[in-house]
Formats: structure tokens, C-alpha cells, sequence
């Protein structure tokens, strides 16, 4: 269809790539095609040649050996928690948390180190081909800033629990915070604001009807972890009589704005009640494997037909932000626990990883594939290297061999965010030295 | 203990790290430490200032933001099979079989595609940290080559299998096969032998029977899949009346010179029998996870005190050779399997990831920690990046957080193999361009 006599459309941004893999429509894999990006959107996505001859980009980038991929997108996380990485490992549940999370929190948390440990959260999942988080701590007014400031996309959840802490002392302080939180957030392109009641377990019924309230009238998110152990069934069944989730259906909260992270623990019923109600499911399983939580069935979610996503959940129990490893192990471990060596295909993990979270955090029509009219939120990935050589599948590769840190280029709305493997606007050095800093004073916090 | 007249001692090569892990003893980390080695072997580990007074070495490394550990041990390989990395993925184990992996191999598999698969796993597993590999496949003396070629360290199987191969045509032959490779690699420094029988279920009684023979007259170990699925139980108390470990002992074959692999079926008695015998246990997550096969109990045999190994198995189904996403994958898993956080901790997965390893290929006393004596074989790791920072501990960061792309350095019995993340003496830029040749042979031989 080329016309000798056309002119050339001006576009920002032309990415030329060995193989684009969109996403949607599912399990395709584009060779030597390009994205055409203009006003940070995606407005095309056409076979190399044909690009070339109808764009006329301010800027282009090929990668001939790499797979464009859409942003990836962690669908929980603690990230300032990323400062506690690898603090207290090999422990049970309570030890850890009554021993060395809590009295390190107690000493250090604040302003500071929210906005420290987000920073550090933003460049690590920048490095690894994330582009969007969905953030659960406390200090949501330093971490929504933070994303902001570093262009990073985020929904951001306002913690709501039963117990008074360094960001709110009452209940009704808690739902002042989160309701200055979404006032200031409203309409932002890049940040969006969630309810996140803790846990079945530390959130009370009159909270949770709160937040039920709010979360239809403001129509945001309710962000929560749930069914993440079989202790916590037990426990629900004792305190309620009833099982979380049933709870929760009791309360008005099980609908397509529930974001119900873990999932370990489900009956038949439960997963048919989340396909019916459009809850959307975050599988965690590194967290889930390291705290011996359990398993989730992340199969049986999807044929069921439950929008799954993929969190890595805080670097204090993962311990990395790694969305590359954590598909790999959600990828894996939906095999064996599914006994049938074809759950979760390499296509359906990388579904999870990028528009199934999306969908989960409500930006499922502004990102997670790359289709024209959507936000150009990308991620390069240089299949080049001898470890992902040689390529008979790309879709096997990018899921099942290739590592984070073979992700090149990142595009956040069409801003460069990571080139050639490094970080914009960001000192790494300066990053680091931070972080060095926050054990010392972390270290002497325990001594 | 300095004496200001004292002549320093000559050595080959003196390591500065900022943390030597050495395994043994267990869950130690040493800070500001150095490895001096001379003659291929590690003479001592020592304070950086004492090593500086008492050594002249020839050649001097400094690493000060890295943690110096033994070369990382692959106790389950099929590496020739790099070559098929990812090219049928997501399938039934017999679709995968005999539709993907046995036709393609009935078109390629020989000499050079033995050698150049194993040229390819040699170079990714350097660059991950692994110096040693527990080998399983056709060709074995093409592999045995190519291993001494570039100075690998490895025990190199000579599969017997109950059918015709490329390799060899009756039983007799590759008994024959398999005497010849002994016999020419027969005290080597670092090629050892095995007999690889390739699974009860594809080994009779009369060859397990030999295999015994041969292995106790020349004390040799046997490397056995086993116990990999229920199938393979139920098959073989159908076939055999009997559990396939109850029948190996009823052969002989329970003893400290087995090697047996994934070992995902497994009763408390059959715990005990290995722990009493010494069997070595090689544990492959994330083959198992990915091929639907089960869940060893890892955390259970080690603390029935059998002695266990990590191995990745084969890049067809796997698909890397990738040791610390193993090692991690063991670590987490363990947990859930267990339902303990506290299972296979951090040490105690570096240990078998290490140790274990060279323990369970019988070159225990040679390598598998960094002790004085023993080979220098060891692989730096960077932690200063931003993924393992900041670094609250040491051995939580190198199994929960690393990735293998941060091995820096690599020697082999003292001889540099990796050097700032560049292969010695290996050409990657032709190993990679050699890997996309295989690809289009491949392809065609399957259009």
C-alpha cells in the first residue's frame, strides 16, 4: 500500500525490534516489526519495512536481536520494604515479624525511608523491564510522590488496619489519609490510588464496610491479602464462622475491583465465585514458596477464567523485585501443582505478568499490551546472549531462560526510563551509596 | 604473627575478597579475607592483611565488593541438549517425547552435535558460577573431550539403555562403550566416569546387574534417574512388584556410589534407606516443577542426613543452566514442601549447591568448599549492584537475591576461566553464531 508521493507522519518515537510480542491478540510473535510511538501513546505496531517508509520519527531505536515486550507489571509489592532486603530470611512467620521486621520498623520508618526504599524499589524494577507496581505500605503519600517524580506508573494503596501505627493512629485517621490521598491523585495520568485493607484478619467488619463504601463511590481498587495461608482460614472460621472470602462476599467486597492478593487457600466454589464476580487474582509464588504459605492454583484460576497477575510481593521476604523470575516460577510451579505439564504456557505466564496485571490494578485499558492507543509502556529484552541461544521459541525464552538483567530498553508513556541498560534521571551510584547508609543505620538500630 | 624479616611466600595467585563464603565450615562468612593459591590449589585462607605479609603471589585479583565462593557444582546435566533449549515447550512428557525431542534427535544427534551442545553449556555455565558438571548423555567420549579441552571439571556418564542408539547398539555395546571411556580417563585430574543406567524403567535387571558389578570392581559412581513420577512407581510395582528403590536394592545398587536423581516419590522408610546407605541425592526443582513430576523432599532428606546435590537438568526441558535460580528455587520450595520457612536455609542450600554437589560426583575431597588443599576451583560474585543492595547478609543475598549474571570471575583448579565477565580462552561471539547455525539446521531437518 506504500504511495511514492506520501509524506512521511512525524512520530516522537520509532522502535524497531527482532520480534515485537504484543500480548494481545495472545501468543503472537511479530518478527522484525516496530512500534511507532507519538504523545507518549502507541500508535502503530507494523512490519519493519512498512514503518520506515511511513514514519518519520524524531528518534529510532533498533534492536534487532531483542523482544519488545510491554512493561511489566508487578502486581504486589512493598517496595519500601527494599531496604530490608534479606534482613531476616529462614524464619517462621512470627519470629520474623515479632523479632526483627517490626522492631526495625518501629526504629526506622518514615518519610525518609519510604522515599528511599521506593527509589530503590523504582530503579531495580526498572532494570528488570517493570514498568508499573502496585504499592501496599504505609507513607502512600511519599510513595505516590516518589513514583510521580521518577515517571514510574503506580497505584498506590492507602493501608487500612486495625491498629494504630507511624501513619495513622485511629481508624478515622487512616480514612482521612487515604481519602487526601485519592483527592490529590484524581485524574493523574501516572498514579492511581487504591484502598488497601491489610488482611482478613487484621481489618475489622466495620472497616471493611467502610472501604467498601468508599471503593464503589470513588470507584478505585481494594487492594488486599487474603486466603495466604490455611492459618488464616482457620482462624476466620474460628473469629467469623466463616471462611475470608465468604466474609468478605458478606460485606459487599468480592467484585471486579477486588484485587485479592495470595490465594493459596481455595475451594472449587471460591474459584468459580472469583470468576463470576471478575476478582482479580495476584499469584506471589516466590512469597508464597519462602513463607510456606502454600500454593496457589494459579491454573485452575485461569481456566476458570479468573484475570490472574504476578507480584513479587516486599524484597523483606522475596527477596528482589524480579518479575522475570517470578513468571518463571509461577510458570513452573502451576505444572506440578496442576499435575499437567501444560498449566500455564508461556504465553498465559507472560499474559499474567503484563496485561493480566494491568487489568488487575484497573489500567487494563491503558497498558499491559502493545496495541495503537495504548500508553507506550515497553520493555526491550536482548535474546542475544549465549544463555538464551539457541532462539527455536521466542515466547519459551523470554519466560523460561531469559534473566532481568537482559532487559535493555524501558519505556514508561513513551519516556526513556532505562537505555542500553542504563537508568534516566536516576544515579545509580548515589542509589547504592543510600542503601549502604540504611544498613548502617538499620545495623546500628539493632545493636 | 608477622615477623619483619620474614621472606614472603611465593604463590601462583592471590584472591582479595570483601566476603569469602568457603562452605566449609558451614554458614560461615569471612569479611576482608583473601585465597591464596599455587600449584592449582588453595594454599590458605586468611585476613587480606595477613595474606598481604605473608604472600608474594605472581598474580594478585581484588574483589572488595564481591563474595568469593567454591565454583558452583551442576550435579544433573544433559548439556549437549542446550542446543534444543525451549524447542518444545508446555507439552505432555510423552508429546514432548516422541513427537519434539527423540525426532530431532534422530536427525542431528552425533559427534558434532554432542561437542558443540557441550561447548555451549560450558560457556553458560562459567559465566553462571558452576566449574564442575555430573554429565549424562550420548557420545560421552565426545563430551569427555570437549570437558578436558577447556579445562571443566566434570564426571561424564556412559548411558546404558536397554535400546539402540546413535551411541551404541546392544547392551554389549555400550558396556564396551563404557569400559573404554573408563579406561581412558582413568586418573585424570579432572574427568571422572560414571555409568549412567538411564532409569529403572528403561533398564533391565540383567544390565542394572552389571552395571553394579563394573561400578563396585572399579569404584566408580552410578548416575540413576529415579523415582522422577508416580508413573514410574506405579510402573514398576506392575512390572516388577516392587518400588524401583526397593529393586535397585534388591540389585545392589543402594550404596554411597549412587547418584540418584529428583527422587520426587519417596516414603519415610525410602528417606531412612538412603540416609543408612549414603546415597547421594540430586535435587532438580525446577525440571520437576516444569515437567509436572513432583515435589522431592528436600528439606526431609537433609535432615535424615542424606547427603543432597542440586542439578539443573537439561536445557530441553529446564531450560538453563542456571545455578543460583536452581539453588533459589530449591531454597523456596523446600519451604512450602515442608511447610517450615525454616527449611533448607540459606547455608545449608549453598552447601548443596557446592559441597553437596562434589560430595555426591565423588569429588569430595578435591573441591566443594575453599579449604586449604583442596583445588582452587571458585566463582566471585558481585553484590555491589542494586539488586543485592543494601547487604544486611551475605549468604541470604547470594541464594534469595543474586542472579548469576553477577559472577564476575571463574577459576578451575586455579586457572582463570572467567575473567570480569569474559570467557577465557572460549570464543562467544562463534559459540553464539554456532548456536543460531543449529537452530536452522534443526529447523529444517524438522520442515
Amino acid at each position: 500500500m506504500s504511495d511514492s508521493t506520501h509524506t512521511p507522519e512525524a512520530c516522537d518515537l520509532l522502535i524497531e525490534a527482532g520480534y515485537v510480542v504484543p500480548v494481545e491478540p495472545h501468543a503472537v510473535v511479530l518478527e522484525d516489526h516496530a512500534v511507532a510511538v507519538d504523545g507518549g501513546r502507541i500508535v502503530a505496531v507494523l512490519p519493519r519495512g512498512e514503518a520506515r517508509a511511513r514514519f518519520a520519527p524524531r528518534q529510532s531505536v533498533s534492536r534487532p536481536q531483542a523482544a519488545l515486550i510491554p512493561g511489566l507489571v508487578n502486581a504486589h509489592t512493598h517496595n519500601p520494604m527494599t531496604l530490608l532486603r534479606g534482613i531476616a530470611d529462614d524464619l517462621p512467620l512470627m519470629t520474623w515479624l515479632r523479632e526483627h521486621i517490626w522492631p526495625v520498623e518501629a526504629a526506622v520508618i518514615g518519610p525518609e525511608f519510604v522515599a528511599d526504599g521506593t527509589t530503590l524499589g523504582i530503579a531495580e524494577m526498572l532494570r528488570g523491564g517493570t514498568t508499573c507496581a502496585n504499592e501496599n505500605y504505609f507513607f502512600a503519600d511519599v510513595q505516590a510522590a516518589v513514583y510521580k517524580q521518577h515517571g514510574f506508573r503506580a497505584r498506590v494503596g492507602s493501608v487500612i488496619i486495625d491498629f494504630p501505627s507511624a501513619w495513622a493512629k485511629s481508624d478515622d485517621e487512616y480514612f482521612a489519609r487515604a481519602g487526601e490521598l485519592h483527592d490529590q491523585w484524581r485524574g493523574d495520568p501516572l498514579i492511581g490510588t487504591a484502598f488497601a485493607p491489610h488482611a482478613p484478619y487484621t481489618v475489622s467488619d466495620a472497616n471493611f464496610e467502610r472501604v467498601r463504601m468508599l471503593s464503589d463511590q470513588l470507584e478505585v481498587p481494594v487492594h488486599l491479602h487474603t486466603h495466604e495461608t490455611a492459618q488464616e482460614i482457620s482462624d476466620s472460621l474460628k473469629l467469623h464462622g466463616q471462611r475470608p472470602l465468604a466474609r468478605l462476599e458478606r460485606l459487599g467486597l468480592v467484585n471486579d475491583r477486588l484485587i485479592a492478593v495470595h490465594m493459596t487457600q481455595l475451594t472449587e466454589g471460591e474459584i468459580q465465585l472469583c470468576a463470576e464476580r471478575g476478582v482479580h487474582v495476584v499469584h506471589c509464588p516466590e512469597s508464597n514458596l519462602k513463607l510456606a504459605s502454600g500454593f496457589c492454583p494459579a491454573c485452575a484460576l485461569v481456566r476458570a477464567g479468573v484475570n490472574l497477575a504476578i507480584g513479587t510481593d516486599g524484597c523483606a521476604s522475596n527477596n528482589d523485585l524480579d518479575m522475570f523470575s517470578e513468571s518463571r516460577t509461577a510458570a513452573i510451579l502451576a505444572k506440578a501443582v496442576a499435575q499437567d505439564a501444560t498449566a500455564l504456557d508461556a504465553a498465559t505466564t507472560l499474559r499474567a505478568a503484563t496485561l493480566g496485571g494491568a487489568r488487575a490494578l484497573g489500567f487494563g485499558e491503558e497498558v499491559g499490551s502493545i496495541e495503537p492507543g495504548k500508553q507506550a509502556d515497553l520493555a526491550c529484552v536482548d535474546l542475544s546472549a549465549l544463555e538464551t541461544q539457541p532462539l527455536h521459541h521466542v515466547l519459551s525464552q523470554l519466560v523460561y531462560a531469559a534473566g532481568r538483567h537482559q532487559v535493555s530498553d524501558v519505556w514508561i508513556a513513551g519516556q526513556p526510563k532505562l537505555v542500553q541498560r542504563e537508568l534516566v534521571g536516576m544515579d545509580e551510584a548515589a542509589i547504592v551509596a543510600n542503601a549502604r547508609q540504611w544498613r548502617d543505620r538499620i545495623r546500628s538500630s539493632r545493636a
